[in-house]
């Protein structure tokens, strides 16, 4: 199978410029804000996105150097597969994010809800619609464990360091 | 800002190898299954997905060939730009789909709630994970009109043509 070739069609520009603080997944911080900046050519793209409420984001871990086929997640020591968990250190480096949208302004989307790195090469923006996004009856295999009783885990990727 | 390698994982098989039934979405449909197979060296990777009850596939568009920045999605006529739609024509062809896990054997994932074309190449599997994938309060843009009352519509990509 031959490669493909993605060209980045803007970047992302976050508060977070070292894994200091970078939550584990964005849902859980709404105070933080982020800023999708699109290439000239494409900002005509986001037309009527500014009638949802939420994007997902689909992006490139610039920073990451290393790939690990089996590995633990930031939430235990038991390895897993890479492809059951959410690891940036992944075969292919692509990220995925739900993120909150605030406002629209020319070329530029602002959110919150963000676990992304400053500077990173923005690949797509689709709208998340909750009738295709959302699913019932959802088992989500070793991580559930970390959440029962209605705990929200708050490591962030520096405890984990 | 640099271009990015993308190397498939793997091919994703279904019974889709024209346009004519694919479904708008796949679970809308969940009696037609498809297959992830992973290349040999990325199958150890699918260690414990088993435990979850659906995957997130990121996939590459490969029968498409137009890039369409403004366009009407197979809902509607009205025109929407490109990030407000899921349309595959995108300047980056990069397809997202969640699908419901059946099984898993070697370097293979057997899943159901499929509209994703026959030897489509595999960029990357995720664990769908409940506590971060699902969003409550949801605003869809101009999709929800589509569904109200409980409607499901039934277009699929040949009844659009």
């Amino acid at each position: 199978m031959e490669e493909i070739l993605v060209k980045p069609i803007g970047i992302i520009n976050t508060p977070y410029t070292t894994a200091n603080n970078i939550p584990i997944q964005g849902r859980f911080d709404d105070s933080v804000e982020g800023c999708c900046v699109l290439n000239k050519e494409y900002f005509r793209g986001l037309l009527h996105l500014d009638g949802f409420s939420h994007a997902i984001l689909i992006y490139y871990f610039h920073k990451v150097e290393k790939e690990e086929i089996i590995a633990s997640p930031l939430l235990e020591t038991t390895e897993h597969g890479v492809f059951a968990i959410r690891s940036p250190y992944r075969p292919n480096k692509i990220g995925f994010s739900i993120v909150k949208i605030k406002k629209i302004i020319r070329n530029k989307l602002f959110f919150t809800e963000v676990d992304i790195f400053d500077g990173t090469p923005l690949i797509d923006i689709k709208p998340f619609i909750k009738h295709f996004d959302n699913r019932e009856n959802v088992i989500s295999g070793w991580v559930d464990k970390h959440f029962e009783n209605g705990n929200i885990p708050d490591e962030t990727i520096l405890n984990r360091k």
